[in-house]
């Protein structure tokens, strides 16, 4: 199997580092070389479509990262985007909302259980800050308490002590506890009894570089009860899984009801807009925050949005990326054994996870994960992975085909997993 | 004069508030009512076009806010928009980024005096903590010095205390000066010497509500120094003026150079984009920082600010809104007194802030706005207002005629200024 050249994308990485920080900068750049394969990067696309995309050498890859989620559909699918270029012709930003806004509001409000109304912002993190803002207003209290490895993006306070940038202040709200430890989260709520504003977490955990882990059973039940009795507002983070559980909310996936709920990624297919929705007995609360900015009332996205959600209603989306996800991932595992390795996949098949076992260094699988992005399976290391409605059974076929090919090669290598009780668990 | 109804606004609103907290929200909504009329206010539009926007009653409003910055080239310019929807086509949105992104941050460096690299986010508040958190990240020091009434955006470090959702703590790093008091900022620095990451302000002072107030002579080269010899970065937030005084930076528009520059508004005529600039010394710095997010690299924004800052440069864009704002505002002035009221016209003219003379309950100038808005001149009250370079002579011609019928129409009503000493200056 012929492997890629990427010759310009490093020339233009080295155009780049002069004038941008870094290069490319967050998550998506190479400077945490630790998420991704970074010798055998793509760094830079100049075509999408679909379930693809095309570097700056005319390399093809089928990306399972789907620009770290909002590809649900494929890129640039013709429904959401015609209904983007019919707005843009009536305008996009301008000095009062569109009624589309009003629109997406009430379309958010049939489609999402928890749903009495919905607000529109433009980042993930502008949601859970809201989030966080609303249940302050709402309960008069300062503590959030989140998840340990939990994501709900770059503003400070969701940050790390000690990152750059970071102060001790940043953090002084922040209580943390351990995904799906009940007894945990009970424990901090007495020994904080009455500080607590909410409890934000996303709806299964999905960390960097560790296994993602589903709720255990009855978990959300008990959380849910343990909130309403502490009066304390239950935020879900639906950023990253939003319409990829199910269209009506992962909360209403794992069998609960969330008081906030955060979206953006999946939410209009890639047009940038995130959306809050929340239960009326928050409504007042969230009106009374000051929140707004330049381009959140933007109708481009909005109408994006609209027809992105009808169609993820109308084929089922959710259920066709878990059936994709779950072919797929079967696939993979069975190609591991066959080369001597087992590959352990993790959380939701739709944003599964997965590692080598007896891979302390994460030497196997990043050399793996090289190999296949050299050969046009577009993936990062340690960073949950995507499937959109526009890969079809030859792509998972040709991935397949990649996966078995770059396995032979780092087996060819000497790379050997270490066996049996030498393997960490991680 | 014709006046409008808007009978389709108030039906959208009624319809609005069931699904969104407050109906329209922020600074472009009815719930902050002292910002604007909301009762002759069109809460909703339906096409943009120039320097034109209709509602959804059918009315035409010359557009005074545009947007609340981002339309610096008219709505719907069509070079920006032809490079937009040019990039569309080869995706918007994808797991890498675009070679676009680098063209743009070359562009930025080559165009703003200041500037060594750029960083892209998606809000102006994106860009104003992220420069925040370089300044912390560069000198190990956790305060920033910021100018009362100075508006950064929505996040808590930016608010107010006591604001809803905003605890002690959001602002536990924060230290206040008056904008264009220098011995009051040197008093500060020496103060808490050793401790300042970073003073942050606007080029001028726009507060809403307050005569907006230009650097005194010599301030910024004061400032620039005393940063100089006390380590702090200078961190202009130029969200709002960027590229309405100069392209080339509202620091160089005012004879300095700043540390960080941050963008937005007028960077891409409303597609979604901001901008951080910064100088070499604070490269490191930026790169160390985890920033980043779900759309930050999605090439359709970029592709329009690069077609937008060619088009700035090329038209001399603040050149022109800098002219047309001034005849505009004399003429405004002229027509005030016609009717025996005396309007202070405050701030840069591409900007521009006023009020009435006598009208300590401002209910002078907000019936004077209503009766503009009505009559199709669309406009805040207490808030600045800007200029687009796609206004003519004919618009402002028209602008004039109804100010003069809408000063008739208040003087007729019998709002009368207070006179001489009994009109408080605000």
């Amino acid at each position: 199997m012929k492997t890629y050249e990427q010759p310009t994308s490093r020339e233009l990485f080295m155009r780049a580092v002069k004038v941008i920080p870094g290069g490319v900068y967050g998550h998506l750049g190479p400077a945490e070389g630790c998420f991704t394969p970074v010798s055998s990067y793509p760094l830079f696309a100049t075509k999408a479509q679909g379930a693809y995309f095309w570097d700056v050498d005319g390399n093809r890859y089928i990306d399972y990262m789907c620009a770290y989620g909002p590809n649900i559909l494929g890129y640039n699918d013709k429904d959401v985007d015609a209904a983007a270029l019919a707005q843009l012709k009536d305008g996009n930003c301008v000095s009062s909302p569109s009624p589309k806004m009003i629109e997406l509001a009430e379309l958010l409000v049939d489609t999402v259980k928890m749903a009495d109304w919905a607000f529109f912002a433009k980042n993930g993190g502008d949601t859970t800050l809201f989030a966080l803002m609303i249940a302050r207003a709402a309960t008069g209290r300062p503590k959030a308490v989140l998840t340990r490895g939990g994501y709900h993006g770059v503003q400070p306070w969701t940050q790390k002590d000690g990152h750059p940038g970071v102060t001790p202040q940043d953090l002084a709200n922040n209580l943390y506890v351990e995904f799906g430890d009940y007894e945990a989260l009970e424990r901090v709520f007495t020994e904080h009894k009455g500080e607590i504003a909410c409890f934000m977490a996303t709806p299964y955990h999905h960390p960097v570089f560790e296994d993602n882990r589903l709720p255990p059973e009855g978990y959300w039940k008990k959380v849910r009860a343990l909130c309403d009795r502490e009066g304390v507002v239950l935020a879900v983070d639906d950023v990253r899984c939003g319409f990829r559980l199910d269209v009506k909310g992962s909360d209403y996936h794992y069998g609960f009801e969330a008081d906030i709920e955060c979206f953006c990624k999946a939410l209009a297919n890639g047009w940038n807009v995130s959306a809050v929705c929340g239960k009326d007995s928050l409504k007042e609360a969230a009106g009374s925050v000051m929140y707004t900015g330049s381009y959140w009332l933007s109708a481009v996205p909005i109408a994006a949005a609209i027809a992105c959600i009808n169609k993820m209603r109308d084929i089922d989306s959710a259920k066709i990326c878990t059936e994709k996800g779950r072919k797929l991932t079967q696939g993979l595992v069975a190609s591991g054994k066959r080369h001597g390795y087992n590959l352990i996949v993790s959380g939701e098949p739709s944003m599964w996870f997965m590692r080598e076992e007896g891979d302390d260094t994460m030497e196997i699988h990043q050399a793996w994960v090289a190999e296949c992005v050299k050969r046009g399976v577009f993936m990062a290391n340690h960073h949950n992975l995507f499937i959109n409605t526009a890969m079809t059974d030859e792509d998972i076929a040709f991935t397949l085909e990649v996966a078995d090919d770059a396995f032979a090669a780092i087996a060819k290598r000497g790379l050997v997993p270490q066996s049996g009780a030498a393997g960490k668990d991680r």
